[in-house]
């Protein structure tokens, strides 16, 4: 049962589009709750976020998107149409560190992530089970070594498609996915890295971090693409730290922003707010 | 000469709002620059932003708010219509410290203030007098003691009036306003408080902060209502402190945090950014 | 098995007693491995923690404080030794939130608390039961209505002492201890308030908080004395909200500040790290 | 006059050094008013500051560092001794961009940094020449081109040997300094670089920045070493942006994040506070 629809959409700047937008809602009986707008002046860029009630709306949910086409066309929109009530199914995948998938696990059961239903949780290790079945979630486990990694993703592709997951969650899973794998969650799928992006990128951040002698350490949630740690940026924090920190110290605090962060890129996610472009995000708060 | 014009309102929620405002520019001709609303359930209230440009809007400036009256009265609305382009003639008063008032010299003549003229700068004291006249603005001195407070206030009114002042700014202004001043400018007096309200209303509030042992402390920047310290909040931040500071540190890290919350304020207000409504501020971001 | 012995101390500021406190252990083969001081110069008041190893040090740690005493009463000390190694006994006392629990008890078993001993849960509700259970901690359920209160505080004391306990940790217990109750652990009751104390004492603060308007909400940790949260501070934090925010909201980025603001201080609590003098609190770095 | 004296010392971490150093003073008549240490077990180094009065020590001020010597040399110790009441002379390089001197120059006077006395105000532009008249201090205009570099800095070097310069703060001075001018002052050259290094080594950080889609920016201060950007990290801060900043909004929001990080060098430093090793910085609080 879906309640709302919700229309992302990017164009070229030009004149009329919001009032173009609203009134396409509007004229078939439609409560806007929510609609917000940015204009990137330096790109020429236009995006909009337009959220409405179901409820008394002229036209069938699975008919919109046929209503909308030649309007998007008019202002040569990228465009898509959401709509909300049945829960996202989305799998976490996860290494030997659970902070992040526990984080999850418990937000979820206390009702902050509404719109997700965690359908499965992947590793190549068996750390996370116990964790899984006493939240009667399904345990997929694929050991990862250089020469099986293909039948490991393959077995993961099979089990996110018998489940129709739609969103995949790397809750600080150590291994790096195949371009082929990401090919089937463009935009789908969310990673959590332990820096402060673009500074040190790849393995073993915080380590790096304390031989440079930072004073903050920070974690980001993005996007991933192939190109490793480079994907759309969704959210990002920091923390202070001091010469008085060992490496250990900055793992734990580290923690404490990557738990924070992963949370709000995925609630994003989920709600709908996140619109990519030009290899960033817009946020609509 | 005005080139942009900004609806603030708000009304009760209610389907279709958005819609009919956006129509509203939109059939005369006027390109919306930026659209943003909010709903608050909890209230049933609604606030809306909305910013067009005037070149080529059908209606001249002076007949906007005429002609916009009807729809506002169908939706109930508490509404303004502000024309942009012409600089809001400002003036600030201050006492002995400086830091706000030199911030925000500095940042007015680096173009941060682009839409104020800051024609005024009062203050019961002389201190400030020799950063006045190296600025090139008139200075007020308005000696106030216990008895002298009515005219120490008329002539304030006096010279506000004289040069057309819509926007008083108490950039640590060391006096409480009567009533009867407050009331020449309602929501168009922003003042900066030095701590974390409602934490340590009035006086002395860095000593109290030490004397209680807080671990941050704040400042709060605020519309001038009669009950001290209790107007509408605008910006607010925090700074962390420990034992090792004393009164004197905590002055000179809250001066920090008070140059920005005043800034903020001030610029928001500026841009017709806030919005009051049930001693609260709305902020369109 | 004690490892180490840490010293905090308050005195009089006076010369020499940072070398003549090294020198007492340093006499004695004690390897230094921490040392701090502060001097408060408005009250006069000089402070120092001092941690060195156990091993090779020429007292056996039960004579060390009456080794030390003389030196104590020359300075004019206040004092306490601890000996570290043994895990402290530990109560957690919750309601129905059990946000503050969940993420004490992860980070247990992650081992970042490493010198507690968590023995025993205490609630007036069954909430927490589950996972008291599942962590195999004991869990005593001491129902609290207004006439019950002194049965259900001799319950949980009688536990307490059974168990051993050292320390009490308020995780959310929406209860007021009795006076009576607080004497028994003075300085060793640690709670988290759900605001930036000052502001918002006592009863639904998020709420209170949303109608005010403020821009930042905030999570404080501190010892538990008799007036209701006005105990000696040890933690604060602070997170930006907007008018955009329900007070669900406020809850919900709340909880996360509540997390770590107890976290940090319980830590610091088991670390000796905390000294607390004139309802304030020196926490050594 | 000089009132306190500061030793600054690292060696490989040993029994007995915090005692033997603290007796040192002690022995002599100094009143200790700070010591803090810091052990870093992964790199069994120790570090230490000790801060005693002058005033009633047994041995003169310039007869200090001999007399400490053996000590230094028993426990391998690098080492300084600086004595305080003297202010430290300072010379603030510039280029066009004015915030960070102005800051610098109105918490120099509203005395903020009571242990320097700024001689000189160094420049390849002509832009700060009316504040630097404004308060009374030389400035030097020494245009910089690819080939009259060499001659730029021999001007700038004599006038920083003729004044006795002791400290130079780069305050967004937009030229490299060679690796000869460095010499002359090893740990003595402070630059601002607006970004959270190691993130946007190089030019034009803001624009990076704002093409990457980060959601924070940041600045650092450190120390200048001849490798660009890559010296120990005294300071860094980060702000929060969105996708609705521009370049120039990045702009102003970072130079208030550059202000208070170069600032909090420049007076640690002063304060001799920061200690140097392994490219880190060791802050004493």
């Amino acid at each position: 049962m879906h309640s709302h629809a919700v229309l992302l959409m990017s164009c070229p700047d030009q004149k009329g589009i919001t009032a173009a937008v609203t009134d396409f809602v509007f004229k078939r009986g439609g409560n806007i709750v929510d609609a917000a707008q940015h204009a990137d002046e330096e790109a020429g860029a236009f995006f909009m976020r337009i959220e409405w009630e179901l409820s008394g709306f002229a036209i069938s949910p699975q008919d919109i998107a046929g209503e909308f086409r030649p309007l998007a066309e008019r202002f040569g929109m990228s465009w898509e149409i959401y709509l909300t009530g049945a829960p996202v199914k989305t799998a976490v995948f996860v290494s030997r560190q659970l902070h992040c998938l526990h984080d999850l696990l418990f937000r979820y059961k206390a009702g902050q992530l509404p719109h997700a239903r965690i359908s499965l949780i992947v590793s190549n290790h068996h750390d996370a089970e116990p964790l899984a079945r006493q939240w009667g979630i399904d345990f997929l486990h694929t050991p990862v070594f250089p020469d099986t990694k293909p039948q490991a993703e393959a077995a993961q592709l099979a089990a996110l498609h018998e489940k129709g997951v739609e969103l995949v969650v790397l809750a600080r899973y150590h291994q790096i996915l195949t371009e082929e794998f990401i090919r089937h969650y463009p935009q789908r799928i969310i990673n959590i890295h332990h820096s402060f992006l673009p500074a040190f990128v790849g393995g073993d951040p915080y380590s790096r971090a304390h031989r440079k002698g930072v004073k903050l350490i920070g974690a980001t949630s993005h996007y991933v693409i192939p190109a490793l740690d480079e994907g759309p940026i969704i959210e990002q924090d920091t923390a202070r730290i001091s010469h008085r920190h060992a490496v250990k110290d900055l793992v734990e605090i580290g923690q404490d922003l990557e738990r924070v962060v992963l949370y709000r890129a995925v609630r994003w996610h989920l709600e709908r707010k996140i619109l990519s472009y030009a290899n960033k995000t817009v946020i609509f708060g």
